[in-house]
């Protein structure tokens, strides 16, 4: 028997899964965070574009691609599970270096956002898109189309649900509808046949309870890298009372 | 009248300090962590080699030097206070192209140590290399030279403080007895005219007992990262509970 590849492993890691048992993904900032996160026993990590810009001192949405790609690279090398980076909305590469850029730092997926500077893209032309990605991919990527329609001020259920089957039509592996409403998630996930990803943020349900509601795979956003952040102020706190 | 330099200001913040007020310098592994240690306060910073190499993923010693430049550079970029760059032995690049790196990246000091892949290197051998680095950087770097006897077991007074006088008659700005029992600091700081640096390490005292003993600059090698990687295990272990 072949081993499967890492995107294959990945893959499976998504499917099968029980209601309120979904594949929780702790995102690193780098290399250290990710040996912490393996450690506790996650079988995957997905990193967060916010938490490892902030590392390298960066906005969300600021990192050059350049620093971002080298980032993955170092996180992917310093764990054996599999990796998915959040390259935000692709950087402006084409469809074919974007790809070849994502497989030379080892990752197995990405997140591919569907706004830019704060604007929603039009759903067909960002379909079209993902289609170009996943033509490129072959297998070798898991595709997490982010949908962010809730992030930019369109709550419509029904507008988060035509732009995730678009890009499940375009070959998309999972739909990422950033920030919807709990009670929009059951009916996002019966509309799909891909897992939905779903970021735990505070004040909102945790891993168990979304998986209920229909999400397939649990990320973070920036929320762990930003907790730790807190502990290194308490850190330099107590550093300056010594 | 003319700003000072950013070395000399860093240089300043050495002097003048009365006995049980030492420069107390946090080390940063990255910019969210040195962003942090400016907010809490803190006049400048000094990047621990060790620290940095567990954030991009590499043991201690084995970090290539580009990416160790580049993440200096990062945490150089993120603040607006004096940052001093732990560059361990200088990577085998010769004076000029050291002196040309380190200033590249915008910090105003550096620690230089002399030994080896656990090997001491000849001290007047060593307090020559520390004399054309001083003169390739000028007044633009503090260098700090890093006495490594006690740390690669000659724990002998005198081994330390020959050293030290031959790496400040080299022209070292300070000097760093890593490891040096605290009893060996009042004669270690007799010895020689400039700050020693002593880093507080555990079950030993704190920044103010080694100030009054005679330290005049204090670190924390990798410790302030070896506790926030804690921190992190701690998020980890209730991320799986959730």
């Amino acid at each position: 028997m072949a081993q499967p590849s890492p995107a294959a492993a990945f893959r499976a890691l998504h499917q099968g899964r029980a209601s309120g048992d979904p594949l929780v993904l702790p995102g690193p900032w780098d290399a250290a965070s990710a040996r912490v996160f393996e450690d506790a026993g996650f079988p995957a990590l997905a990193t967060p574009s916010a938490g490892v810009s902030a590392s390298l001192g960066y906005e969300d949405g600021s990192t050059p691609a350049e620093e971002m790609f080298a980032a993955v690279a170092r996180i992917v090398r310093s764990v054996s599970i599999p990796v998915s980076a959040d390259v935000e909305g692709g950087y402006g590469l084409a469809p074919k270096e974007l790809v070849a850029r994502l497989l030379e730092t080892g990752a197995v997926g990405c997140n591919l956002e569907d706004s830019a500077e704060g604007v929603l893209k039009d759903p067909a032309r960002h379909a079209d898109w993902l289609a170009e990605v996943r033509a490129e991919a072959g297998d070798a990527l898991f595709i997490n189309a982010r949908v962010d329609t809730y992030l930019r001020g369109v709550p419509e259920l029904d507008a988060a649900i035509a732009r995730a089957r678009a890009y499940v039509a375009a070959g998309a592996d999972g739909v990422y509808p950033f920030g919807a409403p709990p009670e929009h998630l059951p009916k996002i996930a019966a509309a799909v046949p891909v897992p939905v990803n779903m970021a735990v943020l505070p004040d909102a349900p945790g891993p168990r309870r979304l998986g209920e509601l229909g999400a397939g795979r649990i990320t973070f956003g920036p929320g762990l890298q930003i907790r730790a952040t807190q502990a290194v102020r308490d850190i330099a706190r107590q550093v300056r009372e010594l």
